[in-house]
């Protein structure tokens, strides 16, 4: 087995970008463009608690970036570097941490950055990988989460649930479901696709925005909390995929438990009346659908509402971890 | 015991400062300013492996800042910002995290920088805690590990040694050891001072520089590889504190073990024979003293040497986590 300067110089150190100075120095460069400010976020998981023991490495690598990848994109950023934590137990030799490495080497030519540092430990415990990514935004164009304002409509990217249907069905649910059905939720739910595309391009037509990982109403919520508003949405105009529909016949509740799912990955935000039209444009020229799904309002909290307009009860305001 | 927001809310929004958006965002802002780069560093942290199931958790914190602050002030940058990643397993409660985050708290206002986002997660293992620090130097001022030059000297701040010391102080050893010397070898190992005042002063002074956490040693040769150059470092002119001194009367040989010992976290540099005086200025305005111990020279590797010039063999070549 390498030791940890082995392990750097073999796996990670072919992913480092120039400021990164060959993962040999104590610190690493971030140049800032002129005119422009660095978005920060970083995310930890934990074997056993965030992903299987047996999942593909390369899969959990590519998950863990574009976790973070999703964060940035809700800001209104495009990616540039990433530092990487990876806390490891004995029994995870070489081959994971190549098959890891491999994962994140695919990813960022695919999105477009590359490893700056990071920090390689041994722990007794169960592996915890953590991902910090760094991207930047026009100064000032960063879309937060507390600009929302009444009267505006709420959209969502792509399609809600699929993800926590996914992880049902690699628990075992739903035996019966055609293997096309299966296989694209739990690709879903294993390997999300951030919204890398979408989210610079509603700078000037947001007003406020935030991926969807602890669930539609839930993150929606903080949103709201964070913009010092309400929102209502219409259940019948949450997007759902055509698998997510198939199941939904034979379980009509089914939706209010997509809408509070998790895992989602896509951009949920607040924008005017009066950006509806570029917003629709914007879809077609991406080929992402993007729908309008409720309305901020004065007020504080989420109201989930039927086709007829009488509010639905939600048991669960989303995940908590911890 | 307070959730994931609620501990963020209590513990940890009071430490943010502005880019960090009262933590309630997916991603936190970086502003830079003109003519200057920043300069990020991260350092993980496991609970029995790099710390004890019982040191007083705001040690804990200041020492897992305080090594990330030390790695920016080794290439000379000031710090600014951190970001914190904590997995904690259910036993450590709400008061664990209180004087965690007292800690940090108290290090922040000391060094001047702020907190700017993070992540909490649970984990069935040992905790594990990974901070993010974020500086700023001039542009292109940096001092990288890579810049030695034949005939520069090697410099070291402080005294070299004295946490290796305090580790086997806490381990049982030199149990006849005068208190105030084991007060001060233990707290030189569990609370080191980053030399955060003189890294930035040695831009335009020194070629190259790296912090002291692996060992003397070691870290020389870290910083000779990344040169392409070969260093010969006199054991005599290693200085050592009063304490250290004290035990070496009876240990004639442990001035090699003090050289190899880690988690020094002062400053190593090689610097033209022209900067000299100027160093020595700095240390006197500073009031830390800097000492000269080598010679950069061609080749390659650290040889350590006696009074007469004979070439120590060494052990070790400093520690390799994992």
């Amino acid at each position: 087995m390498l030791g940890e300067f082995g392990r750097i110089a073999k796996f990670f150190a072919p992913l480092a970008g120039p400021g990164g100075l060959g993962l040999k120095d104590d610190a690493a460069l971030v140049e800032c463009a002129p005119g422009r400010q660095l978005v920060v976020t970083v995310d930890a998981i934990v074997e056993g608690v965030h992903y299987l023991p047996d999942d593909p490495p390369d899969l959990v690598a590519k998950k863990l970036l574009r976790v973070n990848l999703s964060d940035l994109s809700a800001k209104g950023a495009r990616p540039l570097h990433y530092l990487l934590v990876t806390a490891l137990p004995a029994r995870l030799g070489d081959d994971w941490v190549a098959r890891f490495a491999a994962g994140l080497g695919d990813d960022q030519r695919r999105y477009g950055l590359a490893l700056l540092g990071g920090d390689s430990v041994a722990t007794p415990g169960p592996a915890m990988l953590s991902l910090t990514a760094l991207g930047d935004v026009a100064s000032g164009a960063e879309i937060r989460r507390s600009g929302a304002k009444p009267g505006d409509r709420v959209w969502v990217s792509g399609t809600i649930g699929d993800a926590w249907l996914g992880l049902k069905v690699l628990r075992g649910d739903y035996p019966a479901l055609a293997a096309a059905d299966r296989d694209f939720l739990t690709a879903r739910f294993r390997l999300p696709e951030p919204r890398v595309a979408l989210g610079p391009r509603l700078a000037g037509l947001a007003h406020a925005m935030c991926d969807i990982s602890d669930g539609l109403v839930a993150d929606l919520g903080h949103l709201c909390e964070a913009s010092g508003m309400g929102a209502t949405v219409s259940l019948a105009a949450v997007p759902l995929s055509a698998a997510a529909r198939r199941l939904m016949a034979s379980d009509p509740a089914l939706p209010v438990n997509l809408a509070t799912g998790g895992d989602d990955y896509e951009l949920l935000f607040a924008a005017p009346q009066a950006a509806s039209e570029a917003i629709a444009a914007l879809a077609g020229e991406l080929g992402l659908p993007l729908a309008a799904i409720g309305t901020i309002e004065e007020g504080a909290g989420v109201r989930l509402v039927d086709a007829a307009g009488s509010q639905i009860s939600v048991a669960s305001g989303g995940w908590t971890h911890f």
